[in-house]
């Protein structure tokens, strides 16, 4: 095995305290909450995880040493009181063990900050660092540097789908690694046209060989969605790697396809956009990228085709740099360096304490600003102005059987009081639907799950 | 007759000496030859065509005159003479007053800069400002900031087409005033387009209205090049207007081309390019729209078309903004002001003798650089790296029937030493062939005038 291409495999082969801590973490938060990350990295996971989950209370000291991680002690009380409240309904139903031999048996397991072969690009995205990385597929993680992000939209189109096939051939011949988000269109044309230019390079992956393909999901790994792309994800996973942020059994939520962006983004040295419409999850990534300070490349199209819209206003509205061809898509990693040295490991991790990820400029959830306003044919969807709490509500509440609301406080991870109050906002803005003490997304409110 | 949109033939109905003066430059004078220019600014075009044309020699203080007007003392007298051999072939062939009568005779005459009529906006274009405008057509001189050059491909495919199309249509329904070169392509279906907008809007053009497009030409106005387009150069011609700086019977070569470009630049508030190979007449447009702080739009398309790849090269190699529907379009003319006053009629013009516009960044007959070099399908031209100077000897010989040297020396525009030097480079770079004593192009040597 190259050691300089660690397996996660070899890391997670060794079961510990801070990796059952994690694994329990990465059920009880919701990915983005940044109290919980401040706490790791102040007092270690397994602490970590007793305080968060109420087993344990704060200590004064604690509460010095919380503040001064999270370099704003005005209103650290109630912060944490309002996240104690948030994580409580979780609390109750954590089984890392369960889940750390669940993953096992299904040929992965939980990446932890203190492996080696974590991925020190992660560190870049400061206290929205995921708490832990999920995995599948004995591909080794690609060298800082050589991976590039693919992504697109799912309605893509006969060019967009030439398009990636044709530059994603030539990255991968040229020994990258292609991360994408697994989802159909351009995502799906990226993970296959890697595998099959691995193919051709010879050998089929493998343990010995770098990932040519890794897909970064939104749910639990024990379940391979999109369903249609069961058999890509396998193969995707007996070549390179299946990620994610969350443990088995989670279902991929609208909130967690935005933030799963981060992670795409986070993890490649540069991240190309094929075919974006004029709202769409690429864009989001993009956003991403660009607060990371990763290269953003675009791919144009014809100004006739919608599948290209998003990608002309990243071209016109951000530094994001025009790929014309797979020379212009190679050269987006030209410069990119493995990132400065990451802290020892143990979790002490003091260079992620305080360092803060730039807010992505272009974020699909919110409106598209002056330059959109104009443009009367890309309608607003009605769960476009919502809260990340509101967006999390909307994404637990079931579609037809109406479930009651301690349900809700658990699918969503919010405390009590705080899902009442949006579900008050939800029902008069027709999003949520009360039946009897149960509730339900109302008919015609809130769209499909963002691929 | 609206009095802030003249029409240049108010202007030319009044034949006085500048007007026979400059139709006598226009012949005497390959566009772009700068001394000349500098002449007429310190003399009058009167005075200048005398000394000129050799009629009558350099005073000792019009020596001293003309050293400030070019700001360049030094190796003036050396110029000077050069310049005398190189008018001297020419200066035999006059008859200014028959150019004016022919052009009249077919609708037309010479606007000049002492008619009001004139745009101001050529006044950017400092000592390359044409010398005369050679016109035909009933139209009304758009207003200054009114005007929007569309160019492009003479291989147009049917995506930059409807294009054209559609984002003319709405300038000239907006009521402006789109310019370009004639061409088949891109520039006969822009001025197409703005002739079925015009008509649409009411009134077929004419005398009362401002033209909805404006063609410049390479070459004279006695004929319409291409021939291809007589009846949309004469439909342009009836509702708006033909121009170019080239008086009768003068050939469209491919030094007037790329000379002919500025001027669409200058007469243009903005410049959009619809598509664009990746050496094209349209990309030596762009570059003069920069040069003279125009503002450049372009239209991307697949990065599988090769029709689209100057348009993306443009886009990432220039702060050019890229153009996506028509509002875009239209909003390239946002912020063009009327320029400021020029000078007092009469030739005084002291505001155009010293300043210079900038350099094209972009020019086709130049290399295109670094990121064009690993580009191999691109390949280079025979023509490519000419000078000036053998552009036009190699523009001047006849393709069949060889001619003799002298007849080369009046068809250049150059002196008798410099088209010899020039020939004996020509001829060992295989573009020019002696037979006997007369000279012909090489087979297989040069291409195609640029449209």
């Amino acid at each position: 095995m190259n050691p300089s291409h660690p397996t996660p495999t070899s890391a997670s082969a060794r079961p510990d305290g801070a990796r059952v801590a994690r694994a329990a973490l990465t059920r009880l938060v919701e990915p983005g909450d940044e109290l919980p990350a401040h706490a790791v990295a102040a007092f270690g996971p397994e602490r970590a995880l007793a305080l968060l989950t109420g087993r344990a209370a704060l200590h004064p000291a604690e509460r010095d040493l919380l503040a001064e991680h999270t370099g704003a002690p005005d209103g650290l009380a109630r912060r944490w009181s309002a996240g104690l409240q948030r994580w409580a309904p979780r609390a109750a139903h954590l089984d890392p063990e369960r889940d750390l031999v669940a993953l096992h048996r299904l040929g992965g397991g939980l990446l932890i900050p203190e492996d080696d072969a974590w991925p020190a690009a992660l560190e870049d995205l400061g206290e929205s660092a995921p708490l832990g990385l999920w995995f599948r597929g004995t591909g080794a993680l690609p060298a800082a540097g050589r991976t590039l992000a693919v992504v697109g939209s799912r309605e893509a189109t006969a060019y967009g789908r030439a398009v990636t096939r044709q530059f994603v051939g030539h990255a991968v011949r040229a020994g990258l690694c292609v991360v994408s988000g697994g989802a159909y269109g351009i995502d799906g044309a990226a993970h296959r046209a890697a595998l099959d230019a691995a193919q051709e390079r010879g050998g089929a992956g493998g343990a010995e060989a770098s990932a040519p393909t890794m897909a970064v999901l939104a749910g639990g790994l024990d379940r391979f969605y999109p369903a249609g792309h069961e058999e890509l994800l396998r193969d995707v996973m007996e070549a390179g790697l299946l990620l994610s942020e969350m443990p088995p059994g989670a279902s991929p939520t609208r909130h967690r396809f935005l933030q799963r962006n981060r992670l795409i983004a986070a993890l490649s040295g540069a991240v190309l956009v094929v075919e974006a419409r004029w709202r769409s999850g690429a864009q989001n990534t993009a956003g991403h990228a660009m607060g990371l300070g990763r290269e953003l490349g675009v791919v144009p199209g014809p100004v006739t085709a919608p599948s290209s819209a998003g990608c002309h206003r990243l071209l016109k509205e951000t530094p994001a740099r025009l790929v014309m061809d797979e020379d212009d898509a190679l050269a987006l990693l030209d410069g990119v360096r493995r990132p400065a040295g990451r802290g020892a490991p143990g979790g002490t991790a003091a260079d992620t304490g305080t360092s803060r990820a730039p807010e992505p400029s272009v974020a699909p959830t919110s409106a598209p600003g002056t330059r959109g306003e104009r443009r009367q044919r890309h309608a607003e969807r009605p769960t476009d102005a919502l809260t990340v709490e509101e967006l999390l509500v909307v994404d637990a509440l079931p579609l037809r059987s109406a479930v009651p609301v301690d349900r809700l406080t658990v699918t969503a991870g919010l405390a009590l009081p705080t899902v009442l109050a949006v579900l008050s906002r939800l029902q008069r803005a027709g999003l949520a639907e009360r039946v009897e003490d149960r509730w339900r997304r109302a008919p015609g409110g809130g769209g499909t799950v963002e691929g």
